[in-house]
């Protein structure tokens, strides 16, 4: 099989032996393979794959059709179109997946759609709710709001019933995040706009001293994008003063079981908003599975909307 | 009334009007009221009352009998023995408590006990349980461990199944700690002895950067102190692999239904915990209500173990 390839920084096209599934895996053809900021990391050599995960080819999340099925395996029959988040190699013409990390596609799904669902919908989706326990009628802000995981995530946060502001640094992608059911501002003099009872942090460090001071009294800070710095000052006495809480989060090393927890829960709260059509995977770009290169720097160039989703014939 | 009076960082005992109970409040005769560092705080002007408590009279908990009942007050009767958190004015003859603040008085408490047990064992249950979610078979470090929260927690965490780990300073108090239930050790190098689940830091800053790596995959570090300082240092990214959480918490500006549901959870969870013997308030040290400026330079002096608890005749 042919697969996107890293090779000390380069995006290259390669041949790979075709991957054989496992007890409980399905062999899955690709059809699309969303690119994350994990893949950014991982072709600056950044963000090593996880053991057991192909090491050289990149893509934490894909769709496609069964192909095969392991020993065991059983949710799923050839054929069936499925979409997963996985711990890498998904950007290839054929991947496999363990079936309880697998969700079925919902019909109101295109390929591209499907390919750039589920990692930023299941990181969106663990974040603001099994993470922060975001509620009905709370505000929540989300920074950094025109990537894969904040549009998924200002979708998720309106669908639950919360108001939801989103920052936004470029100017041509307020209007696009503002029809996703955010209130847009500007990232410098976001605090004005609080109390936030949640604030979904994908930017980093520079943003926590702030997002502090416009933390609501139980709020929760969920921080899950660090691209601007790691290192944060935090103000423990203003942390008790609102009792507030600073968690991390991220789904890469996490093991099967709770990998396969996140899924269910996207099944059972996220396809339904999909089928229904009160939430959508905005689409910036696509690029045949050759192109791969040139996706990879769309993706780095920044100024998108949503995301960008390699296709395979 | 005579109360314990702070003047300009003085410490005296003061003639005041009796207080009066208001709807659904007890006046209380007062027979023992403990110290915290709150005290200390108010008295170094940096810990104002918030609005409602006596300004000038100190003391966040309190152990007496009922002397007279509010309107609408039903929840004791004349005479009872009851004990509480209290927004201020806990070191004096008589105090008024809402009756939904207040807990009975366990026949194995003698009163300094009484005095001395809310605050902290409030405070501690409320940080590894409802706010940390401490569960049987974790690892809890509670950091300056021989202090009255400390002591608590130690006897808290251990009787829920815990593992405790504990640091304390002075040489001299680490065996009543450890006859408690931890296993201490020096604060120096405490990281050696983690991965812990759950990290209650009652010391502050410099604490917060060792405390993430030494904690557990999910994680909790629940800030209650920060005597050492208040402006710490957070690495996202380190906070994120572990899937981290860093809360802050205090219990004073809490509104009312806030602090009766942390004394209605101490009521069916510690409580009987006190009766059966399970676990004791240590007292370090007991003044009359006239030697008040001895007991504050004796708390502020450190090196006790457990509490030090004004009696009242």
């Amino acid at each position: 099989m042919r697969a996107v390839t890293i090779d000390e920084g380069r995006i290259e096209i390669r041949d790979h032996p075709d991957p054989e599934p496992g007890a409980g895996e399905v062999l899955v053809r690709v059809r699309a393979a969303g690119l994350n900021g994990g893949d950014m990391m991982q072709r600056r050599g950044l963000y090593p794959a996880p053991p057991g995960a192909p090491q050289d080819i990149p893509g934490l999340e894909l769709a496609g059709e069964v192909a095969a099925l392991g020993s065991g395996a059983a949710r799923f029959a050839e054929g069936d179109r499925v979409m997963a988040v996985v711990a890498g190699g998904g950007q290839a013409e054929l991947a496999v997946v363990h079936e309880r990390l697998a969700m079925p596609v919902p019909d109101a799904l295109g390929w591209p759609d499907a390919g750039g669902f589920s990692e930023v919908f299941t990181t969106a989706h663990d974040a603001l709710f099994t993470q922060a326990g975001l509620g009905s009628g709370e505000h929540l802000l989300v920074h950094g709001a025109a990537g894969g995981v904040g549009t998924a995530a200002v979708q998720l946060g309106g669908a639950a019933g919360a108001r939801v502001t989103a920052t936004v640094r470029n100017d041509a992608l307020r209007a696009g995040v503002a029809e996703l059911g955010a209130a847009v501002i500007e990232p410098e003099g976001f605090e004005a706009h609080g109390p936030f009872d949640v604030i979904l942090e994908l930017v980093g460090a520079p943003n926590l001293a702030p997002n502090l001071g416009a933390l609501a009294t139980w709020g929760r800070i969920v921080v899950i994008g660090i691209s601007a710095g790691a290192q944060a000052e935090l103000n423990l006495g203003a942390l008790m003063g609102v009792r507030g809480t600073v968690r991390g989060s991220t789904l890469r090393p996490r093991p099967l079981e709770e990998k396969a927890m996140a899924a269910r829960a996207v099944e059972r709260h996220v396809l339904p908003l999909m089928e229904g059509g009160a939430a959508r995977v905005p689409i910036a770009d696509t690029f045949p599975l050759d192109e791969a290169e040139a996706a990879y720097d769309r993706f780095a160039e920044g100024g998108k909307l949503g995301k960008v989703v390699l296709t395979v014939d």
